[in-house]
């Protein structure tokens, strides 16, 4: 029996979905050395580079969020899986200027590895790159060790002030100083209702029962913290609301930015009605709600379920997501 | 079993989504009398308003385009159901100004019910509102009569073209002209592969076999032209794409608009290789790809398949698509 995909050949997927997203917008982005997206303009002004990395599979993640005010350039692997370290390099050479490159990861081991290959040969060719590695997901506890702590949806807020201090001239330091703030101060939560199907191999990449939902389940069927029945919207809303607000010490007076988002198979609707729930509890601890998003950002094909990520911002931080922007899928602020 | 969705009592879908989607963007629209989304700043300036309707559970159509250079009033009806035409008249009352009100509405039964009495009312009333019907869907039929063509994802550029126009101070007989080219040049098809849940009974809204697909499907489960096996990407995009380049009767030297519109199910990863295909034809052709959009603008719950819609543009239709817009789901120009 055939999949229930638009696709040519499996083997070809990663290829034409560039191919294809570049031609969409090719006012804002292009594609060179086949795997790399970067900004359209001919010339990029000398400011601080955001570079990223991370397998394809996920759209609009990461190559989405190329344009001016977010990344310079994504390095982009085939479905589910790290680019190679060489190639990243290429993206750090490519997108290597005076001003220097800040090199944005998610924690998975993949990206990890090619990435650690990548900044020793940017250091054996005399590039100016600082990393910051994205371990925001708080399903194996808050306070579990950075190393055991995937990189979610976070990175996309994250590109979005970095990016903007960066288009602001400020140094390799501050841009870096600016992303740790925001990386510091953010936690996700993911829950899956139904799984996707491997878009090359044809098989589903987890397995949950018909009345089923997983809190804490990763953007690759990794395990979470458990499995229950299906809950209500508001009920779901609030287990993973307080998990969050308690990572990140959100206390009354505090302002948060929420992203609400959609992991593939689920609807806005619900989507909306998660923001909702958000939006009253908030309300009732005295926390503000500064800015929000709500949509598909980072996807798992078409998974059933979304990511909740909430992060403790200041005025600067909301100034910087307000910024200009013209990626994609960002969307107007 | 209970429903694979984030909601909480059935009754209160369309009340709690709308609250959720004013809340996560209340620096762009508010919420007033319940089923109008209408834009935040608190005094709209004189210019042309924009007012739409239809059924919830198209999200984010219609209203994630309420914004600056799109729309001003959207009107919300029940899951998949128009509101009534009384709440229409509501929305026209509040949109109206002196420069006068533009009514877009898609070419659903209900709707145009609706429709027809709130223009009854705002006659009476003395408002100064002209009204447009959508019904670009050429699953009939290009020749089809405009009755048998349902309004599908068109009306979107076609609010951001007239929108845009608006927000530049025309007329109203300018923003109706404008409107109905863009109107008179677009055609859509739609394709199915997989049903939705509707959100308040629990059921499917149409069934296929495992190994089948639609071309030609309502955004309702309404029937379509044919099914036939699954076929590839390219296969699918060079049938659809044949009898839209002949609807518009775009030749070489032309140049269009493409929107490739998924309906929920589908992955961004799919719809583009879908517009990869589009602009190799386009370009074997030697029609000019002036602007394309590959999102999910207009969706049918979780279902699976995707709109194609192209429009034969002029460079002013180009220009008011590029235009400033913020509202939430337009996405950067």
């Amino acid at each position: 029996m055939p999949m229930k995909k638009f696709i040519n050949d499996p083997k070809n997927l990663t290829r034409e979905l560039l191919e294809g997203f570049a031609l969409a917008y090719s006012d804002k982005v292009k594609l060179v050395s086949e795997k790399l997206v970067v900004r359209a303009v001919s010339k990029p002004p000398d400011k601080v580079a955001l570079v990223t990395l991370g397998g394809a599979g996920h759209e609009p993640a990461l190559s989405g969020f190329v344009g001016q005010g977010m990344l310079d350039v994504s390095v982009v692997g085939d479905i589910f899986a790290a680019p190679a370290g060489p190639k990243v390099f290429e993206a750090l050479r490519l997108a290597n200027r005076s001003a220097g490159v800040l090199l944005v990861v998610l924690n998975h081991a993949g990206d990890v590895m090619a990435s650690h290959i990548a900044m020793q040969m940017a250091k054996k060719a005399g590039l100016n790159v600082k990393m910051i590695l994205t371990h925001e997901d708080i399903a194996p506890g808050a306070d579990a060790p950075a190393t055991e702590r995937r990189g979610l949806v976070g990175c996309i807020p994250l590109y979005k002030v970095a990016g903007a201090a960066a288009e602001q001239g400020r140094s390799l330091d501050e841009v870096f100083a600016v992303a740790e703030r925001y990386n510091n101060n953010m936690a996700t939560l993911g829950v899956a209702l139904k799984s996707a199907t491997h878009p090359a191999t044809g098989q589903s990449i987890f397995e949950l029962g018909d009345d089923e939902m997983e809190i804490g389940m990763g953007q690759h069927g990794e395990a979470g913290t458990g499995r229950s029945k299906m809950r209500s919207a508001d009920e779901t809303a609030d287990i993973m609301l307080a998990q969050l607000l308690d990572a990140v010490k959100a206390k009354q007076g505090d302002k948060v930015f929420v992203m609400i988002n959609g992991c593939g198979g689920t609807t806005l609707m619900e989507l909306y009605i998660i923001m909702r729930r958000v939006g009253q509890v908030l309300q009732q601890k005295g926390i503000a709600l500064a800015r929000a998003r709500v949509g598909e950002f980072l996807t798992v094909q078409e998974m059933a379920g979304f990511q909740m990520h909430v992060a403790k911002v200041d005025d600067e931080l909301v100034q910087l997501l307000d910024a200009p922007c013209d990626a994609p899928y960002w969307g107007e602020s």
